[in-house]
């Protein structure tokens, strides 16, 4: 742990953005930030751990949904200011349903859908 | 170029991170920042281009080395504020030589090399 954080330059809030990537496909699911303390628990506990920058605090994603990631392959840039999390991804890693927050393309002047919604996050989110 | 816009979420900076990804075989090779400016260029030019945050200037991946990025698809996250380019890469993407710029992993407690260097980078980058 010390060694891996001793290679990463957090930015000036404390955190990192941390590229999630399905392990099994190549598939991009999503981008989301971590800092020094969300690593430690990710690796601790072997499911991916984010600091929410809106709401201030930790989230383990899939804590709601049950829809979480588990870790298979920690890498950093050249840099050491990106991570890239590859994962073991439980239904979609979107909160909209879909299995990848990179569902939307832009393609001949449009925004156009190019994945199908896999689950109803009505049905994931109750209140 | 005016719908792609109207949907993204800069930073206070006027930044957006954008993954770059080979559209070949799925490999996430790096992650840098646009302006829409540099979209802009990306998109008219079919190249990709970026945003250096510590030079603040333009610069188009390759310009240098000539291992540049081919545009395939420009993709978009659920919260406006990540974009995923899926690109054909000449060479190699990262400055140190290697294809991606994620050649290092924390595997066992230790940061570890996975892939080879492809290119020498003192031979790309003369002074």
């Amino acid at each position: 742990m010390k060694e891996l954080l001793s290679k990463l330059k957090f930015n000036e809030d404390g955190l990192i953005p941390a590229i999630i990537q399905d392990a099994t496909n190549g598939q991009v699911l999503m981008m989301a930030w971590m800092n020094a303390a969300s690593i430690d628990r990710t690796i601790a506990t072997g499911k991916t751990h984010f600091w929410s920058r809106s709401r201030g605090t930790f989230w383990m994603k899939g804590e709601t949904s049950g829809h979480t990631q588990q870790v298979k392959r920690i890498s950093l840039d050249c840099d050491g200011d990106t991570l890239l999390i590859q994962v073991g991804q439980e239904g979609a890693a979107c909160h909209e349903g879909y299995r990848s927050c990179f569902f939307r393309s832009y393609e001949g002047g449009k925004i156009v859908e190019t994945e199908k919604r896999i689950v109803d996050p009505k049905k994931i989110y109750k209140k």
